[in-house]
C-alpha cells in the first residue's frame, strides 16, 4: 500500500511536469483566487507584452513599457499570462527570446501597482499570479533566452531566471535590488537563482544586492555569453543566431529535449529517469526517428 | 485525497525549514534519546565554545580547546548546542563567523571521547547529537562564514561545510581525513560537501582524504577567497569586512534573504517557490519596505 | 499519522539507495516484464562484455564489439546486466574502469536491434531494461571511471554518465547525437547529464547534438582530465594510476565513502543526512577504525 501511494505521489509530480499547458503552481486549494486578483490588476493599465513568431519556430516576446523602463503594469501582467498560454499551444515552436523595448530589459513592477496593492493580501496574491505565469514560462517546451540589454533589476532580474539562458549586451546589468527596498524576491527568482548558480553565489547576489555586469555574469555562469552588439537590432540578430545552434531539427524533437531537461532539473533522480523514458516514448517511432532509420513509418 | 495528502507532506517539509528554532533532524521517533547521550557527554569536560555578538549583528563563535587543536570534548558539544539556540533567538543577528582559537580551526572529536564512546550505540548517538546541532547551525537565518586558519581536519572539515561560506588564510588546510582512520564523515559533512561542490569532487576529496590548500579550495568553489592575513587579529578583521558586504540593512530583511536561499537549496522546486512566497509575505509591508516606498506603515 | 507515513516514504527511498544489490528502477508494477524483453534480446547475438578484476580491487569492464564500434547487441545488453550483478557482489571491489575495445568507446545500440525492436512497446521495454542496469551500475559501491578513447556517441555517451568520472584520451569525443536521429536519450543519460553539468549546459549538448572534445569536456566539468596517451595500453595504465589515488585503503571504507556520496546526490538533504549516519554505523568500530584507534576490536 505504501508503495502504491508513493507511486501515486510520483505520478502527481510527473503530471505537473509533463502536462505543459496551463498547470499552475497555485490554485484555489492554496487560497488563491485568480479572478479576484485579475480584476484588480485590470485597473492598472499601460504598456504591452508583444509576441511575434517566425517561420523557424522562434518567438520573440517584448516587454514594452519604455516610459517606466519596461516595468510591469497590471494589464501587462495579464497579457504575459495570455502570451504564455499562446506559447504553450504553439506546436511549431522551438525557441523563445525575451527582451525589453528600447534598449533596456525590465525593472520589475510598476511602483503604482505596488503602492495600490500594498496590503499583505494583495501583495501576496499578485506574486502568486506572476509566479504561476513564470513557472509556466520556465516549463515551456521551448529553448528560452533572456536577451539582457540595459538593466534587468528587481522583478526584471527575476524574469531573466525563468529562461534557460541569458545573453547580455556590453554595458548591461542584472541586479536583484530587492534588499534595498526591504524585500526578498517575490516572483520566484531566488529559488531559480539558487538552482542556476548555487546557493552560495545566490546568497551573495541577493544579500549584497550586487550589480552584476556581463563579465561577472559569465564567470558566475549566470549568463552564457556577452554579445558583440549593444544596439537593439544587432543584439536581437545575434541572439537569434546563438539560439539557432540549438533549434535545428523537428519541433517535436526539440520540445522533447527541453522536456527531458525540465524533468532532470525538477524531479528526483528516480522520478526523472522514469520521466525520461516516457518522453522518449513520444519520439520513438515518430517521423524524425523513422526517417533517420530509413524505414517507412509503422506507428505514429 | 491524494492531492491533499501531498499538500500535507509538503507542509511538513516546509515547516521544518521555516521554523528555524530548535527543530532537529532526529528525535525520539528515530530512536534518539537526547538526554541519555547528553549525560554521557557531560563526563568529558574541557575547552569551551565562546560566542560574542557585536552591535552590527555579527556574531563570532570560537571553538576553544587549543591544547587539542580545538578538538571537541563532550562539554564543548553540549555548549555548541546552547550557542546555536542562542543564535536562533538573536533577533538583531545578521551574520556569523566561526573560527578556532590560537591560529587553527578544529580537529574534530577529542579522541578520548571517541575511545570512551566507541560502542556502536554511543558512536551513532553522538553523531546524531552533533548532526542535529549542525543542521540547525546550517539553517540559522544568519549569513555564516567559516574562517579557516591552520587546519580544519576530520570533524573540523565537516564543521566548515555547515557554514554558507569558507574564507581561508594563507597556508591553511581543509582535510576530510576520515578514510585514514577507517571512517566516513559522521557529522553530516559528506552530504553537505556533495551539495557544495558536486558529487564528483566530493568523492575525490573524501576517498582520497586529500589535503585541500586555499588555492585548490577556491578552484573547487569550496572556499570563496584567500584572506591576505594569516594572523588571528588580521584575518578576523578581514573576514568581518568581507561579511559586511552582505549584511548591510535591516536584520529582518537579511534573515528573510537567508531563508529564501535555505528553501531554494533544501526543497524541491515547487515547494521552494511556494516557500519563497511565504517568506516574501514576512517582509512585504514591513518597516523597511514601507520606508522604501515613502509611505507610512499600514501593516506590521 | 502523516508523519509516520512520511517516514515510511523516506524509508522506501533510503532502502532503494542502501540496498545496493539487484534493486531496479522498473519492475512489474511499472508494467515492465523483464523475462519478455530478455527473450527478445537473446535473439540478437554478437560481441561481448568482458570483466577482469585485479588483486587491488580494480575491475576493468570492456565493451567489445569492434565490428560495430562497440555498439550493444541484444546479448551484450544481457551480459552487461550479469556483470553488474557480479560487481554488486564483489566484496573486495573498490574501483571500476569502463572502456571500449580497439581504441573506441561505444556507439550505443546496434541498429539491427533498434530496427527489429522498433515497435513502441519493444523500444520502451529495451530502454527500461538498460536503464535498470545503468542505474545499478551508477549505484555500485565502487569508484567508477569511463575511459573514453575514440568516440562515445548516442547510448555510448549516455553510458559514460553512469560512471562517477570520465577520463578522455587526446582526440576522443563524447556526443549525444540523439537529436540527429529524431530521438532523446533513452538510457537515462539526459537525467544524469543534467546532474553532472547543470541543466543549461545539458540542454546545449543535447539540443545542439554537440561534439564534445576533451578540452571542452574538461571546461564543462564533464571530464576530469585528458590523459597523455591515446593508445589502449598506455591510457588504461594511466586511468588505473589516476583511480589508485582514490582507492587506497580497506574495501569496506572505500565502499562506504561511495555510498555516502550516492546518498548525497540522490536524496533530499534531510534524508541524505540520516543516510550518512546509517552508513557511518557500518564502519564505526570496524577493523580499520579500530586499528586506527590503536584498540583491539570490540565489535564486528
Amino acid at each position: 500500500m505504501a508503495v502504491s501511494f508513493w507511486n501515486n505521489l510520483l505520478q502527481i509530480t510527473k503530471n505537473r511536469v509533463l502536462q505543459q499547458r496551463g498547470v499552475s503552481l497555485y490554485n484555489y486549494t492554496h487560497g488563491f483566487e485568480e479572478h479576484v486578483i485579475k480584476k484588480k490588476l485590470e485597473q492598472f493599465a499601460g504598456g504591452s507584452i508583444n509576441l511575434s513568431k517566425d517561420g523557424n519556430g522562434i518567438g520573440v516576446l517584448t516587454v514594452n513599457n519604455p516610459r517606466l523602463m519596461n516595468a510591469f503594469t497590471g494589464t501587462m501582467m495579464l497579457e504575459l499570462q495570455e502570451k504564455v498560454t499562446e506559447l504553450e499551444n504553439w506546436k511549431e515552436g522551438k525557441g523563445l527570446i525575451i527582451r525589453g523595448a528600447e534598449n533596456t530589459f525590465c525593472s520589475g513592477s510598476d511602483l503604482n501597482v505596488v503602492k495600490a496593492l500594498s496590503s499583505m493580501q494583495d501583495g501576496v496574491n499578485t506574486c502568486m499570479f506572476i509566479r504561476n505565469t513564470l513557472t509556466r514560462l520556465m516549463r515551456l517546451p521551448l529553448i528560452s533566452v533572456a536577451l539582457v540589454q540595459g538593466k534587468a533589476v528587481g522583478g526584471g532580474a527575476e524574469l531573466t531566471t525563468a529562461c534557460d539562458f541569458r545573453l547580455m549586451t556590453p554595458g548591461s546589468e542584472i541586479r536583484f535590488v530587492h534588499k534595498e527596498i526591504g524585500l526578498v524576491p517575490g516572483w520566484g527568482g531566488a529559488t531559480r537563482l539558487v538552482q542556476l548558480i548555487g546557493s552560495g553565489n545566490a546568497l551573495k547576489l541577493l544579500s549584497g544586492a550586487l550589480k552584476v555586469d556581463p563579465e561577472r555574469a559569465v564567470s558566475l555562469r549566470l549568463a552564457e555569453e556577452i554579445l558583440p552588439s549593444s544596439d537593439e537590432t544587432g543584439s536581437l540578430e545575434e541572439a537569434c543566431t546563438w539560439l539557432n545552434q540549438y533549434t535545428k531539427g523537428p519541433a517535436e524533437v526539440i520540445q522533447a529535449m527541453k522536456k527531458v531537461v525540465i524533468a532532470g532539473r525538477e524531479l528526483h533522480l528516480e522520478a526523472a529517469l522514469r520521466e525520461e523514458k516516457d518522453i522518449f516514448g513520444t519520439v520513438w517511432g515518430g517521423p524524425a526517428h523513422v526517417q533517420a532509420l530509413g524505414q517507412r513509418p509503422k506507428h505514429k
